[in-house]
């Protein structure tokens, strides 16, 4: 049995020869922790994996245990204990936030046989939520679209992305984002991969593009600034290549043929 | 401005010669119609286009005004107000759903500014829910897996379907689903377009994928029944090709080239 613990979007780490592990039901008896809202979220290695959140961290730890971010975690761990810890996070972020019911305000329970919450008084069912967001690399004269975004630091620049509102296609989720963004239209919009971004619930779903018309208006309320970048003079500092952004960027890099890399293992 | 007025699922429309029309300004006064929770949601031809809910739904309607379920109204619409009306169900969804936090079971209020509702007690924001799925056609030496969930009626088929889960990729998800409900395994994941599906809150992401291993053991609590069709001998009663499951069976009577067709306008 493996624990993924949370205090806030820190998680309780195991550490041997600055190596990251799960703690297991042994390490947890050890350190004499409460924990509340334990839930079955998986497997991993054939241990069941449980999902909680402290009911009171414990400030001093032993040397080998630490809390890490899940951020950190992210650039630390493969991608499927990763792909649990973010699973593990979100889903006690959903319980956490939905305590109550939305529409009469009862308190909500646990629903059997399966990872839901039920209003007992007016019936609805919520699930976790999951929030769809694209990411697209656009590419014009062999120069890739990157933006700063108001909130990163000055030197930093991706590519761009967008929540998927209701009623979109993703495809036409893309043409508005960028539209609103930059002011650009674009064209031959390509699936590229998809990649979980529990940050805290969202699913990023990489597209590659070409531009087809407009000039670069960047809409400052998102954006600090925004350019075409040849592929041997871009910005220094870029998303690691572990991220879907990242990854959009190497494929970029590597020449920009659609469909060169895909996110999934087939 | 155009009004996309909700009774539940069902929606005020205008007729006129057997077209479905949505009404203006002028014909929500000549009704006398009380509204709540107006929502400015985006525009059609230049149209303003607000969303509400009745405070009370007449139920004598002159001759030309109708109540029509959105599920009739997808046949009914061309794409583009289909997708406005899916959009104005989706947030009046969303809005009375969200009334009070989730967290605190404070009563929200709506952010100025974006389409989001806030707690003005412990501060959390929450924006339209949208609920993310795969659906895919699964083939196999040129037959294709279609299935009958036990809430279908006894002869529809259609495709594969499923939810997607925190911490997966979509192509994870294609998988999982697949394996969970039939039992077999899937190679060459291939991507093939989106749709949203506002009842009340999907979006619909649509993949192709190739028979990789098992045999078909259905799993009886979502599907009756499961099976490999060949072209000349599907079951008769399948999905409307206005949807992506009838797109993706089209794909498949077409000779299941990947990427034949795509749900987007480029």
């Amino acid at each position: 049995m493996l624990w993924f613990l949370f205090d806030n979007n820190k998680m309780l780490i195991k550490l041997n020869n600055n190596q990251v592990f799960i703690p297991n039901q042994e390490d947890i008896k050890g350190l004499a922790i409460q924990v509340e809202r334990g839930i079955l979220i998986g497997g991993l290695e054939n241990f069941p994996c449980y999902a909680a959140e402290f009911s009171q961290a414990p400030e001093a730890l032993p040397n080998d245990f630490a809390y890490m971010s899940l951020r950190k975690l992210f650039f630390k761990t493969d991608e499927e204990v990763f792909g649990i810890a973010g699973r593990a996070y979100q889903i006690i972020h959903w319980v956490r936030t939905h305590q109550y019911c939305g529409k009469c305000s009862s308190l909500m329970e646990n629903k059997a046989g399966e990872l839901a919450r039920k209003c007992p008084s007016c019936g609805i069912t919520s699930y976790p939520r999951i929030s769809p967001a694209v990411i697209v690399a656009v590419v014009k004269d062999e120069q890739l679209l990157m933006a700063s975004n108001i909130n990163f630091p000055t030197s930093f620049y991706s590519v761009l992305a967008g929540f998927v509102e209701p009623g979109e296609t993703l495809e036409a989720c893309v043409q508005r984002e960028i539209k609103e963004e930059v002011g650009i239209e674009v064209k031959n919009i390509t699936y590229f991969g998809s990649q979980p971004w529990p940050f805290p619930d969202s699913l990023m779903i990489g597209f590659t593009a070409e531009y087809a018309g407009g000039e670069i208006a960047v809409d400052n309320t998102e954006l600090a600034t925004a350019d075409w970048f040849a592929r041997t003079q871009l910005p220094g500092n870029i998303p690691d290549n572990k991220t879907i952004a990242g990854r959009l960027i190497e494929w970029f890099l590597q020449g920009g043929t659609h469909g060169l890399y895909s996110n999934n293992k087939r």
